[in-house]
């Protein structure tokens, strides 16, 4: 990071910087990135605003969760070969003193481990089932949902026996949600007419709402929520790129009068049931229960512009960086 | 109401009329009312915004809690010379088909049932305790903790172990706080550095908010909360008043970024619980360990004035407009 972003990331924000791979310490592992993970959250950490992790100090790599290939190891954990996942960075090579071994003989490919079995997926089925508390015949509102974590909140809801209700922008990742997804409603925010959609959309109101983006959005999806309403508050990516105050939400007076619960939400929660989520999610997945889907770019120079993909709404399915073949791809894939 | 009030209640918004008392159904009783209760709610119902309860129909007399004796019963639960509470008016007399018989062997005054053991109380109890889930040696940050709530609020607070800090309006009040109540710091809002104050009174952050006054006050607040808090949203009465939008805050970050819980609380969940509630407050009542206040207006052409006494801060206890003299007053006051 060349410096701080103010708004949007751009190239010149950051540089690509070539450096000798530095050797290891004992404790740790070197590992050659396939994937690197792009999430909103990466922009959240080159801002200095008051965070859960500390934020990315300038002229550090931008912090990442990155999908590799084990080149060396000074860790009894891992050996050569493996492949893992962990804390690395915008760089083709980490060295990990923590990392996840990913369970090959689950019979998916890399890529899945970066998206529906991973930190998208798992922040899915613990945000929408632990802190939503879902119950059948209950109509569910998620935000961003064509994303990579919306996408997966819907199908839950529908395995739950929910009325899933997506907020997407554009007809055609309206028609995925509905189509590829299970989705019962999908609504079109850049819409004119749009409010009055989502109210349509939601019938007797919202007992859930799983919310990504926050600001005016937020506030709609307030104006609709029913007596004793969940919602999980998972992201806000409507001001990650803003520099000051963040978009301010109004009608938090529904909050008090039907008694609702706006949850922060982290998945850093619910790392100690990685397993267990993991294990539910790939059980709908083989299933057939569960559809999901990446969208990757190639190359490390396109992280920037991947990033604002994400912020831009582009992305169809986990956005993720390749910058080497991914060993276990085409295996299963269930694109 | 002979028009719906925009922005602050003004007697011109009503007109004093007198009619005849009515005759009582099979199944009603005829109160008449000692006092009349003066709560922020009072003006939220006087206008049109979707909430909990229907709002005042215009024509319609302002919807209130009142406490009176029982002049002629058409119901087996009640006769007359009863002393009951329920849900009248500002009037005179009303017609009541439910209503709750007040327990004169508690050996307190009326008044006292319309603040510490009546709703102002027991949604301190149950809003705190319940919704709060404080521990003890946490801090917790209560605004217009001057009030009838609040003050309640902050003397189960230190009950519990906690370390309790009050916002409130001006010294007097400020000082009433630490001395009266009990309060380990109160910080004056009307100080041009008041959010300095709040932020070194505490200390390391904030574990438990009872908020009740909402906007750019609850921004302050959201900016010192920490991981997992808990902010119990009982009122928002900085817009009680306005017409359009209400307050917004910009501060919903950290209830995401702090994996806080903002929860919206209203007394109405927990009357089947009212018993074991006012049981426990009225022990620390006994025991000396919760002081309480009333203040008090005589004449129902008082009430619009006492209304806005509450909002501009300027009552000292629990708001209540007297109509005849309480015939319990005197037995026991703690005041």
């Amino acid at each position: 990071m060349a410096h701080r972003p103010q708004g949007r990331v751009a190239d010149s924000d950051l540089s690509l910087v070539t450096e000798p791979i530095p050797d290891i310490a004992n404790g740790e592992i070197l590992v050659r990135n396939i994937y690197i993970s792009i999430d909103p959250t990466n922009r959240l950490w080159m801002s200095d605003v008051d965070q859960f992790e500390t934020p990315i100090a300038e002229a550090a790599p931008i912090r990442a969760m990155t999908f590799g290939e084990v080149l060396e190891s000074r860790n009894a954990k891992f050996k050569a070969g493996d492949l893992v996942t962990g804390q690395g960075a915008w760089e083709t090579h980490s060295v990990m003193a923590r990392a996840r071994l990913l369970p090959h003989e689950e019979g998916v490919d890399l890529a899945a481990h970066a998206s529906v079995l991973g930190m998208p997926g798992l922040s899915a089925y613990f945000g929408f089932v632990e802190e939503g508390q879902p119950k059948a015949g209950e109509t569910v509102v998620i935000s961003a949902a064509a994303g990579a974590v919306g996408s997966v909140v819907g199908q839950i809801a529908k395995i739950k026996g929910c009325r899933a209700v997506g907020i997407a922008g554009g007809p055609e990742k309206c028609r995925r949600l509905i189509e590829r997804y299970g989705f019962d409603r999908a609504v079109d925010y850049k819409s004119a007419q749009w409010e009055a959609d989502l109210a349509d959309a939601c019938g007797d109101g919202i007992d859930v709402a799983f919310e990504n983006v926050g600001g005016t959005l937020l506030d709609c999806v307030l104006r609709h929520i029913n007596d004793r309403a969940r919602i999980v508050l998972c992201g806000l990516i409507a001001s990650y790129n803003d520099a000051g105050d963040w978009q301010g939400v109004t009608m938090l007076r529904n909050v008090l009068l039907r008694r609702a619960r706006l949850q922060g939400f982290l998945i850093a929660t619910y790392w100690p049931r990685l397993t267990e989520g993991r294990q539910q999610l790939k059980r709908w997945v083989d299933e057939g229960r569960l559809k999901w889907d990446v969208d990757v770019v190639d190359g490390i120079g396109q992280a920037p512009a991947a990033l604002n993909r994400v912020f831009d709404g582009l992305s169809t399915g986990k956005q993720l960086v390749r910058l080497t073949d991914d060993p276990w791809a085409g295996e299963i894939n269930n694109q």
